[in-house]
């Protein structure tokens, strides 16, 4: 994990989710995260995030040294109760204290929103309600928002209309992120419709890696490198080495000893190694 | 095969490109292209594709009955050699001889032109090769033109800038089709584009099957089922039915021993079965 983060560092992303403190009877994998945390590279301006769920989970983050907390809930009240557990009066309840907490100790907070773009137990989800989260999240403090189309059901239509929903309802678009899940191939499609739109932070996982245990069907979201790809070869600079990305993504498949749901890293040696930059 | 024809023919697919009149030595695995067509659905409105490399693929897919046939040619020098043992002017002289003979014999005719978006030898493409091509096939008799991105490289700027090209050089939109392959994970983001710019014709495989021996890293095109369940999603009728597309793609993966890359076939089952469609 810390070889892996180290050569995204070296690729020059500047947003690093590196772990999560849920509890780790729930999802073992990441009971390392302090250790992690603790083996991070010094001296970089790399933003480092860690994922909390909650107080207790933000307490282990704020011990481990980080600086940059993510938090989330659901737009959808059933996907938030079977991903969390209570409703999302509950969960915007315990939002405040976190935030409050993060503010009190001048750590970063971003939060997601999940399946704003469709709930897999609900269908569609009307963006109103996503606009009452928001609203509510930056009351309480939060300094960006992510908005996750948690089992990939988003489209490019529906990405507009819930961004034009939210700015029409006074939230700024500078304070808006997209998370966008693969699982339906429409992950960058929906991204292209969102930076159509003005948005300009996008979330992807390394060579597509991940998924979600609570919900069904989920796969990993918007490849890394995918991503830097198609903005790099449309003009649009990212600050990112896209063969160093890949690599990484290489790397990781190899560890994990399988195929990735990524694309370019597949193919970034060799003949396949040309971004065609667009002529204009 | 019969049978994954039969299927998309029941989805609803109207255009269906069932098989190619290459040598049988060059791909053995098409050597079956008239026994196929011998064996296709009767009295149905599909229009059934044969693609013809040469007037001797030709002479074949018309003894066989095909009434729609499609050619190809490539915009760059190097690919066109590589995949056609011939310069492109050769390739154009030959495509001569074959729309006409189709036109003599009222067989529908679709011009590919490959690697309009990136050559994996040459890297970027000028527009205006493809413009040229696209004039000299029109002038032919060509019906429609298809443009391929047969590795990939394109991205959704470059879609926008090379058919602007088009059709600022008097190239009608609506004989223009796109045939981008997904190699690095472009493909939905790229027909988005070309979807935004007023294109109304694209190509897909079914679950994203395919490649190209003379392309090197050339991966499938878009996966049918992704396509139809984007486009249904936003609420564009595509007059598919896109569970029995991904059915179909479900059996074809079964019947290869392997998974596809296409992403909605897998998920289509269960929770994951619904269509989020766009609340405007």
């Amino acid at each position: 994990k810390v070889e892996l983060i180290r050569r995204l560092v070296d690729s020059g992303l500047r947003d690093i989710e590196v772990s999560s403190f849920v509890r780790p009877s729930w999802i073992p994998q990441l009971a390392d995260a302090a250790d992690v945390i603790a083996r991070l590279p010094r001296g970089t301006d790399v933003r480092f995030w860690a994922l909390v769920p909650n107080r207790r989970g933000q307490e282990r983050a704020l011990d481990s040294g980080v600086t940059h907390v993510a938090t989330f809930l659901s737009a959808s009240e059933t996907h938030n109760k079977k991903n969390l557990n209570r409703t999302r009066r509950e969960s915007l309840s315990g939002l405040e204290q976190v935030i409050g907490v993060a503010r009190d100790e001048g750590v970063h907070v971003r939060a997601y929103i999940s399946t704003v773009f469709g709930c897999p137990y609900e269908g569609a989800v009307n963006p109103a309600e996503t606009l009452g989260l928001a609203r509510a999240l930056l009351d309480l403090g939060a300094d960006e928002l992510a908005l996750g189309d948690t089992t990939g059901m988003g489209n490019p239509t529906m990405v507009t209309d819930v961004l034009r929903t939210l700015v029409n309802g006074g939230i700024p678009l500078d304070r808006i992120g997209l998370h966008m899940h693969d699982t339906r191939g429409t992950g960058l499609a929906n991204v292209l419709a969102g930076y159509q739109f003005g948005v300009r932070t996008f979330d992807g996982s390394v060579a597509g890696v991940g998924g979600c245990p609570y919900a069904p069907g989920a796969s990993g979201n918007a490849a890394s490198d995918d991503l830097v790809h198609m903005f790099e070869a449309m003009g649009v600079d990212t600050g990112v080495d896209l063969n160093a990305l890949a690599e990484a993504g290489v790397m990781l498949a190899g560890a994990l000893g399988r195929e990735l749901p990524g694309r370019y890293h597949r193919y970034h040696v060799g003949a396949c190694d040309t971004v065609a930059r667009t002529t204009a």
